[in-house]
């Protein structure tokens, strides 16, 4: 995966929140190898830093020749953006195609001050 | 019914939202024997276990030819969804078309915390 | 007005939500004689009782010629589905088509536990 | 202004709510003498009257040559109704359209059991 | 940039909530020097004073040939406005087109009781 | 049925086009009983008189007790406006709601210089 | 597949246009078996006779559990409706749901002046 | 009302449409004396002149207080439309909001080669 | 790429109309070697044979990691197809995603009688 | 301006048609000097030269201080896009956002067969 570059947050003492929306995710399913489309949603109170856009691009990029289930994708994307920007709270959404008839969403949640959703 | 088949949460410690829209339901109405159409809408915090969706897919099939209500179909297959992946908490929401120029929506909630909605 | 009609809730344990929506209601201006337009909106937790929707359907076309205002007619059909089906709780909206540009809505809500909204 | 007309409360003991939208509002700009369009939003829950909604529409009419800011038409439309018809609470809405490329929305409420917001 | 305008709020002793929608921000991208396009929303409680919507639309406009990032953008502005009208609380808002495939949204909150979000 | 009237039309030298959209109609069934609902739509180039609105809506509320078919009451309405206004051209279209899953369009058409559609 | 029934066309001498939208058809998939899903939009002049709705809805119904092609679902039911009703001209068009990231649509006509599209 | 101002076509060679929609339409019927609004769309081939802006805002305002039928209204603005600026052709269109349930459009062209529409 | 395969046309006498419509189409462009995304719609009259859809679907597959121009990739699947089914006549539309601020549609036909557009 | 920079067509044999949309183009008002907001739409069947993406947007940032009227701005870009790529047929059209409750649109065309619209 690209790395997640980050730049210093210019208004650091105020919580505001930011929100990305990325709407042209597409990884690989673990199972049949077709591919899977869906939408990224991040949203975050930043910490000390910013994510950069284009970085966050490449980095989503990195996605679309791995096998893995949709709440794999969301868990991880939310592991790995924490890492990189240490947030006060992040949500990471991905929005699925739908395959059989059937759409999938998976959110998952940080939260610095105590843990999970 | 199709059996429900279930894989192992990856992300088993954060109690994350995972969301299934099947717009494609079907069954018959008990008291006509006219076919019925709606969408299922499944939400829920995995536990141990999360759905797999070709399964889920087979054993809503499996309603195509059944009659029942629309306030049982929405609660049997919350139970046995339940039953399957032992979820922290989950929801199922039926939206079924109009008769007559009526439209219905039945949602039913499990709580492993508590009971009911 | 015809009977409301009703069948023995299939899973009265639960504390579930039924939600009909009847987008052909008529009935006529006690001031003007004029026909009114509109949309009633049922949404109640069954109690013992769940309402059956050809009944429904039939209740509703009473009004056809009966002139009374939006507000009365909002109340009183709340107050005759209370009577028919005892939920635990039930909330009537009506969405009344424009009358010199102006559309209205009437909401009115029973709470068995308590009263009133 | 046109009177604003009420009737009674047909169903006084129960705290429903009542909603008008009326999408035809026309006012002037205080400063430049140009006509201003909106759509005004009422939402009350009724105390011993309800609003007449024939007079209600000629009451809004009477803005129709008046300048003032929005800011002001909004209060003043909720003090005037409010004065009308003592109501348990009641909001009132404005959305104007653009005025160099921007669009206004005010919102104003009353409580009778405390004031303001 | 433009200086802000203010006018006395009319009704000061009631806490309403004033929005306006500007759709038609453009800025500067520090890094490419490309123009960013979006939109700003300001939500506000007036205290004293409001802000008068010419002045809002130059001091906008101000933005044109301006390089900064969204997430200081719509902190300047907050900075400013509240400085400009003292508010009880005000929110702005940027909604940004998508760059790279990804779109953005920028929130920022000042509490004139508290701070912050 | 209420008479149609009419006004002598104010431009009669140039053949321009009126259309009239009414989303009220509501008729009976002659089969089951049961009330239709629908939307009438009349386009027309007028010849010397224009059909008045008010007596349109008059006519139309005519309707509300006839048993007849969809094809009927659209080609119905056609003869008896054209009757009543003599225009160059006129057609009808009614657009019902759903039936049994099927919703339904009727069109008729009339050419003064021909015939039908 | 159930009969379609027929009625006299009420007004025979006038090529008028009627249009049937039925939102819940269902049939198999040849190859894997699984269900299919789609809209089925019949549109025609008629010619000596009208096709009734409720057996249009039964026959429909009749597909629920054959195995078809789409090309091949729509080219039948152009034809059977073509043998029962004798129309001027009538096209059937289906549109059926995403299967792998595809939707598919089939129009096909008949016309009783010439053949085919 | 106000004089149509014009400014020099600055492509006269080249035939190409211009379209102006001015939403914010009103008058008075002259039945009832009550408020009428609408939108006024115009779409023309420029000849030698094009229609200045903000004298088309004030030429459209000074209908406010006009008592004037939809009718008449579209023919009587295309005429003076054509008189300002002489164009190769012109439509106006004019969109009313809806009046006892039902909604008109007008529309109006006229062609310097030939004659109406 | 895949190979498209074929069956035979069902109706081959009638020349009626099939559409696809793939929205999760991917390539690479050429010069910068980053992710395009679009929807490819194909729209033909069969002759001797009809699309298999999962072929087609594997088909379009195959150009996720190609780097080509908007205007080849349409181009290029027109001839394909053409070449693969022997359409009577075919036409391919690529709508791309906005890049730098502008989308892109491009349409190609193909017409067995003549020939191009 | 920046120059327009263009590609060799890919398939000059093929009369097939090209649709890029800019939602970004802003310039200034040349009586005011206030900016301009709008969406430039070019469609056209390509000759030798096909029109290069990034070139254009550069190009129509080019716009973004000059003061000319929307009939001059359309003008203009197409007749520098029929200068830059030689196309079959070229159309331009410009939707402008409204400016006192007006908005405009403007399309211009240019046919390498004939001339102007």
């Amino acid at each position: 995966m690209a790395e997640i570059e980050t730049f210093d947050n210019p208004h650091p003492a105020r919580p505001y929140v930011i929100r990305h929306v990325a709407g042209e995710f597409t990884s690989v399913c673990p199972r049949t190898g077709q591919p899977d489309f869906g939408r990224i949603e991040i949203e975050y109170v930043p910490g000390p830093l910013c994510i950069e856009l284009k970085s966050l691009k490449l980095y989503l990029q990195g996605y679309r020749n791995e096998g893995l289930f949709y709440e794999d994708a969301v868990n991880r994307i939310l592991n790995d953006l924490v890492s990189a920007c240490r947030p006060r709270r992040m949500r990471v959404t991905g929005r699925f195609n739908p395959r059989g008839g059937i759409r999938s969403v998976v959110t998952a949640e940080h939260d610095a001050a105590g843990s999970g959703q």
